[in-house]
């Protein structure tokens, strides 16, 4: 077995803490690398308190993992010792299912396997996450990170910048097309980025009129304060699609109302409490309500190459991990620009 | 003015009763024909309720119009006296703005003038449906009817055909998809006609187990007893597509989750209450909720041709008028099977 340092939560009322573990001795198709950045996302917090149940303890959270591979299996062929590696949400699949046919790995019809908080395929086995100093995982659910990027600002890229990239090419957004992105966040910042490389007319909707500066700066065409209710009133039936990252409650009768007949509006983010649509908001101009988890392997790597092609990453604050307790505070209040990444060396 | 009987309410608290109106001089594009048969939708009884607010009385109900031509005006090229003819729920919009060039009438921005309990593009002048003995329409909201079909049972498809057949169009389905259709009334039952004739493969989902030998007559392939845990079990992740014509309160949360990975649940009922939907049940299979309005003109027309090279019409029970208020009172306990339809001769 290989020692490994972490933190963990031991429960769901004990804060974040050291914590040796041990990561399994490499099969022939395991990868190891070790770990320089993982991002912080907002999920992490859910789930060390348990807010979604079946929380498995103890818990080393982190799913926006990158490194450099220092081991490789007898069988490998996708990786060598120093290749730049990732892993996102995902450690496994059934990869028999249809839908892991497909490349939708997310949709596993047997249970994927996510990166921590999870039972491997074996069914007993829990996994752990990113934050700590290496990780071992089937190459199939390794990533290739291109040297061009800076290594950090990637890291966000394999749980935020999926997130958002999976929808907008599913729903095939681009020029000619009006998107709405509803909260400027670690995952709508990625959003307004992915909507403009694809040539939309990108608006961000947010409740805090002080970000208008950064959203342009993103690359933002325009901007909307939605406690504004002039503003909002200017761009009724007039998006082809919100990308909604919110993860509070919210009222989404209010935003289907922006969108033009067939418009979408697609939720990333999962408020704990259920949304509540009136029949109208929908049949008022045929429009849709969808969801999109994360996104395959396939796709993954699809967004991280078109990253590097475009030179596309998130904005990122550097933290050490000493310091992962006021960096949660701040995320909860919605005080980071745009996504906490751990350095690792920190550990 | 052409004197007009119908039947009207005077209120929101009176019953349907004998009422003598007038309808305009036909204008050179107005086709006047004589109501043979009038369908009996359930939103007729929401309307002269005001359950939905707004209601202009006094009120006469009915938008699934049928019967002959008996006048034309001077620019009519459409029609002639003698051919049979139909209005649906629309009789008039803007014919200006981007949905209305579409031929997506049901959606005109500024404003759609429905058959009955609206007022027509002046704002002033109230339209007055189909309980009655002639109507004056615009010719291009007349809709053509074949000879082929009996004239009493197309009546329905005014309504019930075009909104259970324009999001069955709208979304492509066809041979290779599992459709599921919820409710089996006035519009389910025409959804699985279309459905089947359309090439997929046909579940009805119902909470009357004694339904099943009629949708099996009506095409269905299968049939499924929403209320048995273990047949719903059966089916989950199953269709691609879900047509749900419930108006009363259910729960989508568990239809969601009988939706394969990219399905859509489409929503051409309007239950009084707001849909409560779980963001998970969306997001964990990259799921839609959509609804769908009636149809526009030209797909109404399309519906009808359909209709008649395929031989569909709607199942019927013929009415006297005298006898709406007892139809009423079976239409709310889903005792009809599946539309009843006024025989305007017993006016």
């Amino acid at each position: 077995m290989i020692p490994t340092k972490g933190y963990a939560v031991q429960d769901a009322k004990s804060d974040l803490a050291p914590w040796n573990f041990e990561r399994r001795e490499l099969g022939p198709h395991d990868v190891q690398f070790d770990i320089q950045f993982c991002g912080v996302c907002h999920s992490d917090l859910h789930q060390i308190k348990d807010d979604w149940g079946g929380a498995i303890y103890p818990m080393v959270p982190g799913h926006e993992i990158v490194g450099k591979v220092v081991k490789v299996g007898s069988h490998v062929k996708k990786f060598k010792v120093g290749d730049l590696a990732g892993t996102g949400c995902l450690v496994d699949s059934c990869r028999t299912c249809e839908n892991c046919k497909e490349g939708l790995e997310q949709f596993c019809l047997k249970g994927r396997t996510d990166t921590y908080n999870a039972l491997g395929q074996d069914g007993v086995t829990p996994t752990y996450g990113g934050y700590s100093d290496t990780i071992v995982v089937h190459e199939d659910f390794v990533l290739h990170i291109s040297d061009k990027l800076p290594l950090a600002a990637v890291a966000p890229l394999l749980c935020a910048g999926i997130t958002t990239y999976s929808p907008l090419r599913h729903w095939k957004v681009g020029k000619g097309h009006k998107l709405a992105v509803l909260g400027l966040g670690g995952l709508g910042h990625m959003a307004v980025k992915f909507g403009v490389a694809f040539g939309a007319e990108v608006t961000v909707l947010s409740t805090s009129a002080n970000k208008e500066a950064d959203a342009r700066k993103l690359g933002a065409h325009n901007f909307i304060v939605t406690k504004d209710e002039k503003q909002l009133a200017s761009v009724a039936g007039s998006f082809d699609f919100i990308l909604d990252t919110v993860s509070a409650p919210h009222d989404l009768n209010l935003y289907l109302s922006l969108l033009r007949v067939n418009g979408v509006h697609i939720c990333v983010g999962v408020p704990p409490t259920p949304y509540e649509i009136h029949a109208f908001s929908l049949i008022g101009g045929r429009r849709s309500l969808a969801g999109s988890l994360i996104g395959g392997l396939p796709e993954t790597q699809e967004m991280l190459d078109y990253c590097a092609e475009h030179g596309i990453v998130s904005e990122i604050e550097m933290i050490d991990i000493k310091n992962v307790h006021e960096a949660y505070d701040r995320m909860t209040k919605g005080d980071v620009r745009y996504r906490f990444v751990i350095d690792m060396a920190t550990l």
